[in-house]
């Protein structure tokens, strides 16, 4: 149980320019009060901890940090948690929460976008629950459920499957079981792709899906490239390959 | 296809208050971006144009609008589409689009949160894919994903359900299938309940999942009474019931 002295796991989103050309302005895309409360923070667990501090530069230059970003506690999840994945429950990140057990609040950060939602965190969150602390997500961009409202897919029932099979026979396999759910469930598959697998990703879609199918595509989302189109499988066979293989895509599949 | 002197489609995400006795300071969860995005628009479509006015007026306050609230269009979606649902794909939108057609942007907007997603919305962002019009979905709290984030549960493998039915053995049914996905597949399933089922349905939960399944309740998210807790059946079952009828919950099962 929680004791009133404890500190708190905020759960702090991030811009979703990480890796790209283009930097975008924070407060088109980041409540002021996130960043308020992320400007309080002294404590840090992130994947990186060069791109959290350059992170943490750029919001005291809209909102001054608490205190020196380099008196700032930043603390790495092991890169097995971040590379093999942290969805799986097995890994006690307890000890990654002493501050707040001492009372400071502790904010969560991935690369981009919202930890723990198709990003490492949620070993953290759940170690978190298990000590008793106050978890308090902050809004901000999470790509996956802009690709969805930008759709027009369901957005009732839906399900999102992390990556597809690489391999070409179990990932036209999985896309046909995706297929299915849409169309007998109603229920909309969102995936998402590496760049240099978008093409291939995209080529097994419009081959193995029904003509009728509804593919969604976004990429780029809140960037000044951004784009998200849905439009059926025969409309997609029609016009140039829509993705490259710079930026990461998010596909979605309904009826 | 899109002429390039049509108008865009944006979809322009609300507070979490609506209904409630708190009102939130709109900069706290929504990006200055959004809201200056969604100052510019002279063009509306929503559930209901009363509560689209007070939201139009709570953003003027923070970025002044770019003409009278007065002036403004504002299009209410047909009842039947927001009551029984938007998620069919039945219903044809795109006599709302004609703004749109004659150059000028549309903003779509619900009563809360992301509009289409867990919201009347999506006919409207089909309808701008078939008139070839450019979607922009824009930053703002989406409550299920703020509700994956804070559980600690798989966020690389989820489903959203809406709502479990109502009578009692088909939605103890529904639970122990959704257990089943959270055990076997490891995919998180999240859905969400009306406050006056709240109890019923956690009351549900606890009494048919198992006792080493993990149950997640959100509620109030964004507000400052909002929780977020995540602990096994068993746990659970120990404690005081922690939904009331007055919030909407969101409930995660996950392994």
């Amino acid at each position: 149980m929680s004791a009133a002295s404890s500190g708190r796991l905020l759960i702090v989103p991030s811009p979703l320019d990480f890796g790209c050309d283009e930097q975008i302005d924070l407060t088109e895309v980041i409540p002021l009060g996130t960043l308020r409360q992320a400007a309080a923070l002294k404590n840090w667990v992130c994947e990186n901890a060069k791109t959290t501090r350059a992170y943490l530069k750029r919001i005291d230059a809209v909102v001054p940090m608490a205190c020196a970003i380099q008196s700032i506690q930043i603390t790495e999840l092991p890169r097995q948690v971040h590379k093999l994945g942290d969805h799986d429950g097995q890994f006690d990140a307890r000890h990654f929460l002493e501050a707040a057990l001492a009372g400071e609040d502790i904010g969560l950060v991935s690369e981009a976008g919202m930890p723990a939602v198709a990003d490492p965190g949620s070993s953290v969150v759940r170690a978190a629950h298990a000590l008793g602390l106050t978890v308090l997500p902050l809004v901000g961009p999470v790509s996956l459920l802009l690709a969805l409202a930008a759709s027009g897919l369901n957005g009732q029932n839906f399900a999102f499957h992390g990556y597809l099979p690489t391999d070409g026979a179990a990932r036209a396999q999985r896309l046909k079981q995706l297929e299915s759910d849409a169309l007998q469930r109603g229920q909309t598959s969102l995936f998402i792709e590496t760049p240099y697998r978008n093409l291939a990703t995209y080529q097994a879609a419009i081959d193995t899906l029904k003509p009728t199918t509804r593919l969604s595509i976004s990429s780029g989302l809140t960037l000044s490239t951004g784009k998200s189109l849905t439009l059926t499988v025969s409309q997609w066979r029609q016009r140039p390959v829509p993705v490259g293989g710079r930026t990461p895509a998010i596909f979605g599949v309904g009826r």
